[in-house]
């Protein structure tokens, strides 16, 4: 089964928006065992996109389209998309009562533009869109499939997971079974040239890794006839990587985020946590508490951006942030242990560091970071020299922090032991 | 003068990477009013990337190509444009010396298929790639120009600013100039309505609108053949949407974000903030620290996501808790008055809701969230009814947090009244 994604708007065309949809849907597409031929961008056009759509249902079976579905003037894809394939418009009852119910749920009202979201292709499926007002839309003519799903990601992702991957899933001529391995502390060479030999040797199952930040996903995908047969070619190289990469893997489910397996073990071994952030802000407290029922485990966190409040609120010496600076590990120490005693929690984790762009001397450059962990009167201190723009920097700094706060915790259970490969 | 932007990856087909070149490089095109058409990613196959560039070479000026100059076999842009142009390749003697002058540098030596990278189609320019082993490739043939740059951003964005750039400023023909006018407080759908006029007349200048959540983009683009009279078209209706949207636009610069805007604010008006955060748990402090020079007005902040937290950080009365629950407005501002106190800052926000999924009742839904703005003994609460998943409620009540500290700490200063538009 073929496939192509275009994904419509202007303000990607303008590069106002990076094209992340696109993406995502590749990388679902690929552990469908869609191939995905082409990913084209084009404007908020009638014309253009006509000629796009027309070119694509002529090569693939199916085509995608996101964005251009919201309730103004310039959102056209919908309309289009029913001129290409000669089909009417007409009002979905369930779409109108959902944006109703919408609106309601916000105490707003709709505007008159909202209620031209409601209308579908005649005879088209209509995949509700929980997040927002826009409507997915399946339409299926003479043997192709357009498929369109609104282009905010926020909407655009839960469809695609809720909605659009089990659809696929049914209509695919084969069974696509995939098993993703997640790994942290261990960089993406060094988990590359751990599983070289698979790599090149790879055939079916396919293996594939993809890097984020802090962290590496494996992707390990088998197509087949049946689910069973699939699931058996992947269980072994599962195995493997599970033998080669040992406590680093923090997950081989795909829903699993590193937050969550962390909130996870800390509520299984009955303990409760703080955070003291300086540089990131709250950024670190954030993704914790993004995790549904963190609550049982995270209880408070401190911000402590400026030295008083590193003074006043997490008891951090004077003489400490005179002799020592902010940015050192002896403050870090200091502000996960206060943290630790002023919360009552028993773990404790600290951020301190320059984001930039300004602050950076020579001796403790932009990208400077310590970050403690304490655990029942134990501190565990690192530094780290991250790269990037402030933003990166930050981000890479709380997805260090979770990966110390993991292997701190799991050290201190599990006694285990770390490897070469870890990045200490 | 037109064009398109060709990608070519597997990686970007399979959704290993994310597509920024294209993104970087059309937002530089429009600012050199050269009109991209289409974006286009095609994987490392000889016969589609052919069709590609065929089809673009029939329908624009200028062709960009980004990605498989590298050294392996199945990178094979270069040759597919010289054969699709009708050029033999020939080695270019200056990025001979330049792939020897890179490894030299690193104290390395050459493979041999990094002299393949020396080939250049015969006539055209060669540029620079100080980054990489790649250089960059400029085809002029038939009135068409196609543009070769290296697919990794760390070569490709310099050899954008340092040698595509200025070398498109001289063949441009016309210049664009475009504003973004930004507005928070306003519904995307109410700010169209508003301006259905101005789109609906739309011809030069044109007028988009992007929504973010918890804001509004309007974007007003002009073409001309110089930039003083795009500047001329575009002014006359920024000045009119500002007359609509008065106190709601935050920015009207394409660099400024709502919480740069308060922070600057803030800054002028000698103001100190801090935050305390429940259900968003360190989002709203994160995105305010993510601005350079935040810690001028942000010292510190509380998440206080247990009833404990509120009281013991934050001296919220347990009677209040136990009377109103942790979720109601007069926590909320409890919350907030307790902040600005302990964190002796004159203006301090608050957030308490229920992001779910669990946790909402018949009367206090999933969504239900209560934003508390703190000023010099005035406290302003509002309540807010968001949908979305757990992330979308915590970004949203973000937004408005941001929001009501920027219209709060407005209302203080200039005594402005905010009109029907209101979110109130």
């Amino acid at each position: 089964m073929t496939s192509e994604i275009i994904s419509v708007g202007t303000e990607l065309l303008l590069g106002s928006i990076i094209n992340t949809d696109a993406a995502v849907l590749s990388e679902r597409l690929a552990s469908l065992g869609i191939s995905c031929y082409r990913q084209t961008v084009v404007g908020d056009n009638e014309e253009r996109l006509t000629e796009v759509l027309e070119e694509a249902l002529k090569r693939v079976d199916i085509v995608f389209l996101s964005g251009g579905l919201g309730p103004t003037e310039d959102d056209l894809t919908k309309e289009t998309v029913a001129k290409v394939m000669g089909l009417k418009l007409t009002e979905d009852a369930g779409s109108r009562k959902a944006i109703e119910e919408f609106f309601r749920k916000r105490g707003k009202t709709p505007t008159d533009n909202n209620w031209k979201q409601a209308l579908v292709p005649e005879g088209a499926k209509v995949v509700e869109n929980p997040e927002g007002t826009a409507p997915g839309i399946i339409v299926e003519k003479d043997g192709k499939r357009v498929i369109l799903m609104p282009g905010p990601p926020n909407e655009f992702v839960p469809m695609l997971n809720n909605s659009i991957t089990p659809y696929l899933r049914e209509i695919s001529d084969s069974v696509i079974y995939s098993q993703t391995v997640k790994i942290c502390g261990v960089g993406e060479s060094a988990v590359e040239s751990a599983i070289l030999d698979i790599i090149d040797n790879q055939d079916d199952p396919t293996v594939a890794t993809y890097a984020k930040t802090g962290e590496v996903h494996i992707r390990v995908t088998s197509k087949a006839a049946d689910e069973k047969t699939a699931k058996k070619t992947v269980k072994p190289v599962i195995k493997e990587l599970k033998r080669r990469f040992g406590v680093y893997i923090y997950a081989t489910d795909d829903d699993i985020t590193l937050e969550q397996s962390i909130i996870d073990m800390l509520k299984v071994n009955d303990l409760t946590m703080t955070v003291a952030e300086s540089c990131t802000g709250g950024m670190l407290a954030s993704r914790l508490v993004g995790v549904p029922g963190a609550s049982d485990v995270f209880k408070a966190g401190f911000i402590t951006y400026s030295n008083k409040s590193k003074r006043k609120l997490l008891g951090v010496r004077g003489s400490t942030l005179d002799k020592f600076g902010a940015v050192s590990s002896k403050t870090a120490a200091e502000m996960a242990k206060g943290a630790s005693s002023v919360a009552k929690a028993q773990v404790a984790v600290s951020i301190t560091g320059i984001a930039g762009p300004d602050g950076g001397t020579d001796k403790k450059p932009v990208g400077l970071v310590y970050i403690c962990c304490f655990l029942r009167g134990k501190s565990e201190v690192r530094e780290y020299h991250f790269s990037g723009n402030r933003n990166k920097v930050r981000e890479s700094a709380v997805a260090a922090a979770l990966t110390l706060l993991r292997q701190t915790v799991l050290e201190d259970f599990s006694r285990k032991e770390f490897g070469d490969l870890s990045e200490k």
